[in-house]
């Protein structure tokens, strides 16, 4: 790092809040995608007013500023491509305030999706959009890619949770949006303009969120079929039925095959296997609606319908579907996991055109995901030493890409476009809506100093 | 008109689309609000490729452009005050695509919401929003102020169901934002800019919404209170019962009494009724839930708590309700309808609030509204041709825009800003915030012709 930034910086936030160092630099050039570049150095901040300095300090030196929460990011969005500083939020951990009487929780951006679950777990309230992630991801992650999840189908993603937002603007102007109220059509929609721009408009400080009270009842059900056909055909049918599941997921033959040599679970290693709960406040209500969903299984074929009739089935059902991404990556040496999502009548031909480019670019792809949403995750896995492999994996992933647009979908359901897909936002988005997206971009972010090469707005 | 504009205008639409007649210009000078301005004149669009070749001309030609739907706005939004031509989307009022099977409906924006609920009643599925003013209002302005109504807290507002649009930009461009797939994180969030825009950035030619299947069971009571504050405490203390009523609304004193004049349901004239209604898709979830609200009723002092037990008990209480906008409309010439959000929390202070400004202005408010998601309607009585009484209202307007600031709510949840409000937008919005969303308006509308001198936006 040049001297006289550094010098800048550790008046800012102290000597011991900045880095660059060789391990510190390696350590922030990674995310969970196939991405990585090496920053100049690195921030740990600690309030709105630092981070307002240093993109004061940035925008007048022109370094890209990077923001970053825990990493977990699946398209290269915290890889710091241009180099520049890495602005590290996870010191900013603190949730400020919960008011179940008033609905919401305030939190800065480097808390924990699962700590603030714990947090409001004693008042039996939650942050509906359960992202996989969860564990480690921060909620100013979250807000970045506007996170989904497991619920999605029922209860939406973190955009429709999003109250109010503060933000630092490039040129280190604070700005708060949105409202403590349940409700606001107060001016424009500054808040959702912010939730997922992925860290390129501004730097969330401080979140207010939406939460809501967590039904009390579930029932689970899962459901095996002999081919994709019938499960694609059992998913968009469900709509049909005249219910939400809170839950419906689909874990395609790989991955079953993946779970089960790392699992004692078990799992019949059909073409597709359904599993899907329901919520409510009594046993009644989740029931009857499993039992639509069920009725709906049995038309399409399905081999086998279990109902989970124990605490522990259920368990070991979520176990199996939450093990998908971590048995999976332990396959190959490499893998990416793509999050393609289509209406859900175009889901069985995007299962079928899922097997077939594996065939063709001769390379495995394990498919799994939100089915309720229409949101699939193949997975694809890879040696990452061998060039050959890596150029199969690009041409899947681009042929991937393709389909979803040409069955009407996008690009992506849930981890945003960041480097993996920036090449394709013109295949989704028409000249207008890109020069809009540009023309935004420009406006906030005049000398593309906050996360450059981000999204495919560069011309 | 001007000559020339008249045929510029008779060439893009044909002459029986254009007017300048004075009964028309009478017409397009009105909202609900009590703001009015005649325009030059109207045209009728049929197509986005009108409506472009219309903004081409108004931009080249700098005449200001009103789109207008049903002209049910309550903040003057669609008034033309600075006069122009008012663009009547009322023709392009299709339903183009119902696909129960992927959840969503594609309409242009001139549809009647109850025409919608009207198509998607077969399949069992609804629009949630539900505006008191569905049975008139089109959805292009419902999207234009992001309307909200009676399912609010549980069901959110029109923000949470628009997945993509067409919108023809102030420069005649013609934009697809958003995706037919039920979630979507690639590239910015346009889809929401133009949710509650209140057409000043763009005019929406189509609008692909989510949709829901309606839960089958519901039930409903009703609470009266001896004062304002057990009401308060009643309502904010539901969210700690773990559940969220379908529609939780409230009646004053003032509204009740009128009801009473107008029907014979001989309401009880106490401070506060609340009604609550729960659903589901069985009787023992919506009574569970109504079980859990009753129990906060009773701990909070409820004079009488009365559970309806038909489908005819429960028609008139909603018919109780629907009423109070219109009977309390009859009392005075004059009204406005506000509607202030607060957080939960403040909802017994801002009751007292309320009371508070009518006795120091010395002017009826009658109030109900939503008090599940904290959003009130006072509605100011007045007779409009005395002007002492007109400054009352005024100054009874802006004493509740400041107390609802001060509580930490919002100016308008629901209705927009329109004229109305434009003058106490800086009450609520940082002057970053207010120079990001001038930012925007010029990005969109550099020559201000689309909807000008609404939200506060012209310094």
């Amino acid at each position: 790092m040049d001297e006289k930034l550094k010098q800048d910086l550790i008046q800012i936030v102290g000597e011991a809040n900045v880095t660059d160092s060789l391990i510190d630099r390696v350590s922030f050039s990674y995310d969970a995608s196939e991405h990585s570049h090496r920053p100049e150095g690195g921030v740990w901040v600690e309030s709105a007013e630092q981070v307002s300095e240093i993109m004061k300090l940035a925008n007048r030196e022109r370094i890209p500023i990077i923001p970053r929460g825990a990493g977990t990011g699946l398209s290269g969005m915290a890889v710091p491509i241009e180099g520049g500083i890495i602005l590290d939020l996870n010191r900013m951990n603190q949730i400020l305030k919960i008011s179940i009487e008033d609905r919401l929780a305030v939190v800065q951006p480097g808390v924990v999706y699962a700590n603030l679950e714990k947090a409001l777990a004693p008042d039996g309230f939650f942050f509906p959009p359960d992202p996989a992630s969860g564990k480690v991801s921060t909620l100013g992650g979250n807000v970045a890619t506007n996170a989904g999840g497991l619920k999605g189908a029922k209860y939406g993603t973190t955009r429709d949770y999003v109250l109010g937002l503060q933000v630092v603007l490039p040129d280190g102007r604070i700005m708060r949006t949105g409202s403590k109220a349940m409700k606001s059509v107060s001016g424009y929609d500054l808040t959702r303009l912010f939730v997922g721009s992925e860290g390129t408009l501004g730097i969330v400080t401080e979140i207010t969120l939406k939460i809501n009270p967590k039904p009390t009842a579930t029932s689970t059900a899962l459901a095996t079929f002999d081919n994709l056909e019938d499960a694609g055909n059992a998913i968009n049918q469900i709509m049909h039925s005249g219910i939400i599941p809170s839950a419906l997921e689909i874990l395609g033959r790989e991955t079953l095959s993946a779970i089960n040599q790392n699992t004692d679970l078990n799992l019949p290693e059909v073409d597709a296997m359904l599993l899907a709960e329901t919520d409510g406040y009594t046993r009644e209500e989740t029931d009857y609606q499993l039992g639509k969903v069920i009725d709906v299984f049995r038309r399409n074929n399905a081999r086998e319908v279990r109902q989970a009739e124990t605490a522990k089935d259920v368990e070991d059902l979520w176990a199996a579907r939450k093990s998908a991404y971590a048995v999976l990556a332990r396959i190959e040496s490499n893998f990416v996991l793509e999050d393609v999502t289509v209406p859900m009548t175009q889901i069985t031909a995007l299962l079928k055109g899922i097997q077939g480019i594996s065939e063709k670019q001769h390379i495995r792809i394990a498919t799994f995901g939100h089915a309720g949403d229409g949101n699939l995750h193949p997975q694809i896995l890879y040696n990452g030493y061998d060039p050959e492999q890596v150029k199969q994996m690009e041409r899947a992933s681009a042929d991937l890409f393709k389909l979803a647009i040409d069955l009407g979908g996008t690009l992506t359901g849930e981890h945003g476009i960041g480097l993996s897909k920036a090449p394709f936002m013109t295949l989704e988005h028409d000249p207008v809506a890109m020069d809009v997206m540009r023309s935004l971009k420009k406006m906030f972010d005049p000398n593309n100093i906050l996360n450059p090469g981000k999204m495919g707005l560069e011309v």
